[in-house]
């Protein structure tokens, strides 16, 4: 590694936009890069410079990377404006969809090949300098995002940046890039959206709906808790891939209704309907659920043999520590807990523990806290 | 309290049907009730036996309550052989729709105002004796679901059979119990399996999608790993309720693909949108996501508040005891956490542990694991 932005000289980096992700990026380079910061808004930039993620920028100082952690279409204008004062060397930004910002970068940037975007996927459901963190972006992907007439030194650049800031890098094209978190983040964003929308709809009966909602429609619906509105502006900055997945999902679930209503109709007797009618519309619908059975066993849920981790329930008083004392028995007995949940159940002062633990070791982990006294649920 | 199923009297229960629901009333109610069990297949009858379900039933004891935990289409067949050989004074099922068991039931069995149908709320992911728990209905809802026909006494017999199991009794309508599940559970199972089918879409290009998937595509589409044939079964015998919704909700995911399209369209210029058009088009995408936000606020998530709950992040070796230890921590501080998440990075050795804690806690959480060597997230 011979080029300037070699790993032992220190990496000059100028942050424009002190919220989350550009005080994060601050916070995250403390002791392994010089740190310059600006905001428009001067409560912002005086809390990240107080929280020790830069010092304000002095109006004179260059330098290597420029990263525009503003929203996405102020992106080409600010690194116009900073390219056109010599700012620094190379310029990015952090926009969560690519290829918008590439191609409005490439018609209005003076210098196109000094730019090269980038993506960290580390999102929060807060905002603002205050919630920032220095390891915001650890173990994250960071998606650097090179166009066509990106140079190789601006993408080294920005991976060097990535990786200072703790994060793991992956590069791909900014259309791939698009076309991925249309697929991870912004249709089940939409659809865990509309699936919440509709529990507006349950009150026309005697019994809420919400008296017997559980763990289920609680994680599908549990993103639905985001802004609208910086929710609009992901979505149509990435409509071109977003607008087909949202289309196949809308037609699944209208030809699900349809197999569905073929077979209430066979069941009622409403409709003449022969055997093979009624195995076609089975299977369209099974087919539907089977293939989400494939879809979600590709999501790196479980480091290993997801099919052998079980669950372990013990039922808790709900108050401080009981969790803890769980976990505590758990680990005393070397039992590896590889996931967690807790269900508060509504209106009880009791709330329900999930340990998910490998199969050897259930047997283990339910005798060791049994023994503990904990209310295991399975133990009888 | 002076009829004969009075609690100072021993119930008799014949439970039919020796799967996790059986096999778990058995298991509920030992020390409770006097159980027999029966079940077509021999070794699941004899697990649950051996795990100490109940007994054998011996071809003749009569019992107050019947229980057929069978799949819903045997249920009327169950319950009329077993009141054409008075096996019992009470009969009930545990279908997860109700109003077509109901139905056939008073077209089918003999003396309808024996039978009151109840659906305890306590799924698993598991199946079979060998997964039942004496605890699985603790403090879940039981809906006790008679229909206009059934006798008082049928009604309390079933109320007093789901109290002893431990479970929350809630009373409704089999119309109002099928309507409501539509909505909390199987609209959701539907949407979460969709969502998770498109996730086969994803191999086309160089970055795979996976790779950058996160919390939220997980937590969405958590449910689709479930038996898809047991899942046509549930969902088409509650098809009245469920197709209009599933209508409802592939619509509103249509009308955001459209006003998704109007927009992209007038941003690239392709069609001509005057300033309302753009403006009409944001605020249905911009009202269906805040529909969802509506609808996921009415969910029970946490005790109290929601609003002043935030999370504490901690970067942890992925190896045992390194949970227990966060937690112990946290309640050595004092700090209640009310809800804690792991995240494995797929093919990371660290894993991140998101505790939920109060506001008023935040500081103090942050300050207690950090001292105690913990890498908090936001500690710096």
């Amino acid at each position: 590694v011979t080029d300037r932005t070699a790993s032992d000289v220190t990496l000059r980096v100028h942050v424009a936009g002190a919220g989350l992700i550009g005080t994060s990026v601050g916070l995250a380079l403390r002791g392994r890069a010089d740190v310059v910061l600006t905001d428009v808004d001067e409560h912002h930039l005086a809390t990240a410079v107080g929280r020790g993620a830069g010092r304000a920028w002095d109006g004179s100082t260059t330098a290597d990377v420029f990263v525009a952690c503003v929203p996405p279409q102020l992106v080409p204008g600010v690194i116009s404006a900073a390219m056109d004062s010599r700012l620094a060397a190379v310029f990015t930004h952090v926009a969560s969809s690519q290829s918008r910002v590439q191609l409005q970068v490439e018609s209005q940037v003076p210098d196109a090949s000094a730019v090269c975007g980038g993506h960290p996927l580390a999102g929060r459901e807060r905002s603002g300098p205050g919630a920032a963190s220095a390891r915001l972006f650890h173990d994250r992907p960071w998606v650097v995002c090179p166009g066509t007439s990106t140079s190789v030194r601006a993408r080294d650049a920005v991976r060097r940046l990535a990786a200072e800031c703790g994060a793991v890098v992956i590069e791909a094209t900014p259309h791939d890039h698009d076309a991925a978190v249309a697929l991870v983040s912004h249709l089940p964003q939409l659809a865990a959206s509309a699936v919440a929308a509709q529990l507006l709809n349950g009150a026309a009966t005697a019994l809420d709906p919400l008296q017997v909602a559980g763990p289920g429609v609680q994680d599908t619906t549990r993103i639905a808790a985001s802004d609208p509105r910086l929710w609009v502006d992901v979505l149509r900055s990435n409509a071109a891939h977003v607008v087909p997945l949202v289309r196949a999902l809308s037609d699944d679930l209208r030809d699900a209704a349809d197999a569905l209503e073929a077979l209430a109709d066979a069941d009622a007797g409403r409709r003449h309907a022969d055997a093979e009618q009624v195995e076609a519309a089975t299977e369209r619908l099974e087919g539907l659920l089977a293939r989400g059975v494939a879809g979600r066993a590709r999501l790196p849920l479980k480091r290993a043999g997801a099919r052998d981790v079980h669950v372990v329930l013990v039922s808790v008083p709900d108050r401080p520590g009981q969790l803890a004392g769980v976990l505590a028995a758990a680990a005393a007995a070397g039992v590896n807990v590889e996931d967690v949940r807790v269900e508060h159940l509504p209106g009880r002062p009791r709330g329900l523990v999930e340990l998910l633990v490998a199969e050897a070791e259930v047997r283990r982990a339910r005798e060791a806290l049994a023994s503990s006294g904990w209310d295991v649920v399975d133990a009888s």
